[in-house]
């Protein structure tokens, strides 16, 4: 492998360090469950290890999630200068979608967000354009969902963000009716379609890397790809918002089985629920440029970008074997395109995409989170 | 004024600046409830401006908020080697009660919490005593709120939070039910009770000030206060979690007219309703060593003081006129202790501290966030 090679795992976030956390507390939280018992709701057990928490409350579920947007700030606030804008309208749509788009993998309906925006300094809301390209694309955001924004938190934490920095977050809350809606995964069987949906770019995953490879490049975010666009600009496009999928399969009656957001570990996320199933794929969706562009700078074989990076794919619905074309369909109508991809088959949990001749194994990695 | 004189504003938090987010954002959300119309569901408008978000689902209202901790961290981090004790489980409650004391302001009881635990970098993970504490703190406020801890997110945010911090917050889903028990101020009445619930210090507002404070005397966070303690021990008392007295009080059948989270501005949130009342205060409970310690040291007037921290006061509840000695009851048989303080009046918005001779006169400081 070449010097100049790149992984996620180079690039500083250290998993085997944070996971101790993470499973004491998902050990914590699980306990706190049975709280909810006397009072006429219930826990839904199953949700744990989902991407959202469900909760029944008698003629309905509700589901509730908290994101955080991670560092792709710090990439906007690098192109501010040379482009002269402040993409601060693309930030709040990622940063969103960071929400919604693990909220509706169980089935709910978003309802209402509330805002977590905490700047390290006073300083940080002199940049009028940017705060107003920062509320402007959130609430853009909240129209095409059809959500309230419910209000929201904007501390200045001088001592705990970083100076310039801005910590950006959203919680979401949402409901589930007609309670059939609820997708758990219970019913995925072998045979099911997988649909496939489009990616933007990036979206808001493997930003540390994007970020550590742009020091690289001598010109940096400036960096001109081969179509003209540059890195730094590409980088930038903003997040799908898949709920509008999600709803219209809803609505049109799509058998839906289970549902995965492809975020962290890239393609791996087809493998996220917990069942014995082998998802084999004949068909790999167009790699987005800026994606295309990282694995070539990075050195990375198909087996690394594909298990780390959406690379075109960012959203999965899993459906019942006659209805992948009507899935498709519905993403379309949505203006997102779509793929029936592959099938789930009985066998060893892995990702099989046979076009590339590459196999994602089922690995210790914390692919439920 | 002496020249030690030191106030909230003088501690570094500008919020001159940052109002004007804070009203842009407030706007366009607002334009945002009407999305809810459409499936049955509802905006209660009237919840803008209070504590939490609410929304009207047929037969209950769902309130969520998300609160952030502060700064309060910082205080542990800097105790941390003096003391021998990490003090996250205290940091932990601080946490949660940020975020449930001001949901059940509106007549909620919570049901689940989310985490929201962001870390400058892989480094943090590596205090396992600290992390303990962390979840151990977590999970036992939330056993005695009776809530479920949903999930979370615990990422590693290098360049965006300062490279030892943690930036802290809360997410918090609650349940109106009966819809009765909604409770927004309508029926706010002069000749209501105010009754005053004890806070167990600083709790997690006024922190800047507080570690303002410590770089100014000589021995900081070690300062022993006369009555034995050190200023940094007691600064990390955790935040009384309010939520059990609020539950006892409805199922007593007190007849809450409305409830205030006593947070920044300290008493002046008495006054966080809109309507035009005097709040006449005729019993001012015991001030905790910590505040008045900070009073003396930052030499401030009684009302710099009660204008700005909570001053032995954390929570409100303003009941009928005859149900304050009740509500008493209520809170210290959940053992914390009230007072029948005062009484609502007719007349120009302001809290009247009639034993300190102190007027708290409505101003420009945005006391409905």
């Amino acid at each position: 492998m070449a010097d100049d090679h790149l992984t996620y795992e180079d690039s500083g976030v250290d998993y085997d360090r944070i996971d101790p956390l993470k499973v004491l507390a998902q050990r914590a939280a699980r306990a706190t469950g049975v709280h909810l018992e006397r009072d006429g709701a219930r826990e839904v057990a199953a949700s744990r290890g989902e991407s959202a928490y469900v909760v029944d409350i008698g003629d309905a579920y509700l589901a509730s999630i908290t994101e955080c947007l991670g560092t792709k700030a710090l990439v906007a606030d690098a192109m501010r200068e040379a482009s002269g804008r402040t993409w601060y309208d693309h930030i709040a749509q990622d940063t969103i979608a960071t929400a919604v788009n693990d909220l509706v993998t169980v089935g709910a309906r978003p309802l209402s967000i509330h805002a977590y925006w905490a700047a390290g300094s006073s300083d940080w809301f002199d940049d009028v354009e940017r705060m107003n390209d920062l509320v402007d694309g959130w609430k853009a955001a909240c129209d095409v969902l059809g959500v309230a924004w419910g209000g929201g938190e904007t501390p200045c934490l001088t001592g705990v963000v970083e100076e310039r920095a801005i910590d950006l977050a959203a919680s979401c809350v949402g409901i589930i009716r007609p309670k059939s809606r609820l997708t758990l995964g219970e019913d995925l069987a072998a045979g099911d379609a997988i649909v496939l949906l489009e990616s933007s770019g990036i979206h808001a995953n493997g930003l540390t890397l994007a970020r550590k490879l742009s020091e690289r490049l001598p010109e940096g975010y400036a960096t001109v790809m081969p179509g003209g666009r540059t890195y730094g600009e590409a980088l930038l496009d903003p997040t799908v918002l898949y709920p509008p999928v999600t709803e219209a399969a809803f609505e049109a009656g799509i058998g839906l089985r289970y549902i995965a957001n492809i975020t962290g570990h890239g393609w791996r996320k087809i493998m996220r629920h917990p069942g014995l199933f082998t998802y084999r794929i004949s068909e790999v969706p167009p790699v987005p440029e800026v994606l295309k562009f990282m694995m070539d700078e990075t050195r990375q074989t198909a087996e690394e970008a594909y298990g780390s990076l959406n690379m075109g794919a960012g959203f999965a619905l899993f459906v019942r074997p006659e209805d992948g074309d009507a899935a498709v369909a519905c993403a379309e109508s949505m203006g997102v395109r779509a793929w029936v991809a592959g099938v789930v088959e009985d066998g060893p949990r892995q990702v099989v995409i046979e076009p590339l001749d590459v196999t994602l194994a089922e690995e210790s990695l914390a692919l439920r989170d």
